[in-house]
């Protein structure tokens, strides 16, 4: 779709192409925008098409259903928080446990830049999954999966470097930041402030010497 | 409710009063488990009723509307949790860290039970807070609140017994330990399995030390 969007113009035809991936990238920045704020269920197609100022009707063009939607919101989410946080964790410039650090307080920042309305996807589509599409309950653990690894990965730099004890497994670290960093987002957005993020933050760097 | 149910049945009077609790009582508890599964927002009342063997249209004789509803199942589930938390924070057969272990091993087998399908009432809804009614939302961080006031409390035992280190401040501690535990029971339910259950659990017991 991007490589379309940088095709040149060819004279005497309509930018179809470049339009449609326009659209389709309005419909999921939109989409993106409500399921972080308010989950899936919740959210009409409407309101959704609405915000992106595109016409009823038009979504069948893009998107086979809902459902369909939901998935490559998934997965752009997974793809758009995967680069972000190694963005922080290949920052050479910084220490491997000031990377974490760097992406606690930009995640803080993010949260509040949005009044703590928006939360993280896939923390609200996984506690909605009783009532969600069987087939996104996979891509949702993918997605945690991969954030987990990457935070493993430089988990143990950190270790190498003597930021961290040795004693620790990087993995079960990695977890155990994964699990509880989702319930201290939820419980941000319940409380609208950053106090339950920077108590879990604390808590988990006081761990690991 | 309850007491109109206890009330001696008059003769030639039809047992309204204590149908009336029942029909209720039935409601309430349907709502529970419905809530528990998929959350507030994708229930509707008329899955409850049948649930609950509850005519259509009976719902408005016991409530105003699906948020009173909502503001009833929220008091119920949170009396019903306190109640559970008390009944291990209390038990002096266990030492203070042993009671924590007991609720911790107890809600693993809860959600067992029920192949992991159930999560916590609070944590759906507070996930959810973005589209529900915003009087939800101080109900929701009361029930959060009574619930890490009794775990604190039961620290602040476990340290009197040297069983946490006295250097932790117990109060920072129940805070960080409802954050994450509600994390991990929406891990368990987007996995079905236990794993991030005595993930955080193990994380949590050691740092005490």
């Amino acid at each position: 779709m991007e490589d379309a969007a940088q095709q040149p113009r060819r004279r005497g035809r309509p930018r179809r192409d470049l339009a449609d991936a326009d659209v389709r990238r309005r419909l999921i920045r939109s989409g993106l925008i409500f399921l972080t704020e308010k989950g899936y269920s919740p959210v009409g197609l409407d309101e959704i098409l609405r915000h992106a100022g595109v016409p009823k009707g038009g979504f069948y063009h893009y998107f086979s259903s809902k459902a369909d939607f939901g998935r490559v919101l998934i997965a752009a989410y997974h793809a758009y928080f995967a680069e972000k946080l190694d963005r922080w964790f290949l920052d050479e410039s910084l220490t491997p446990l000031s990377r974490l650090r760097a992406f606690v307080a930009d995640a803080e920042q993010g949260m509040a830049r949005h009044d703590f309305r928006r939360g993280c996807l896939i923390g609200n589509l996984g506690q909605e999954m009783g009532a969600l599409p069987e087939e996104f309950r996979d891509l949702l653990v993918s997605a945690l999966d991969g954030w987990q690894s990457r935070t493993a990965r430089c988990l143990r730099a950190a270790q190498a470097e003597g930021e961290v004890a040795s004693r620790h497994d990087a993995d079960a670290l990695a977890a155990f930041f994964w699990i509880g960093w989702e319930g201290a987002v939820l419980r941000a957005k319940l409380e609208r402030r950053a106090d339950p993020l920077s108590a879990f933050a604390d808590g988990f760097f006081a761990m690991l010497t």
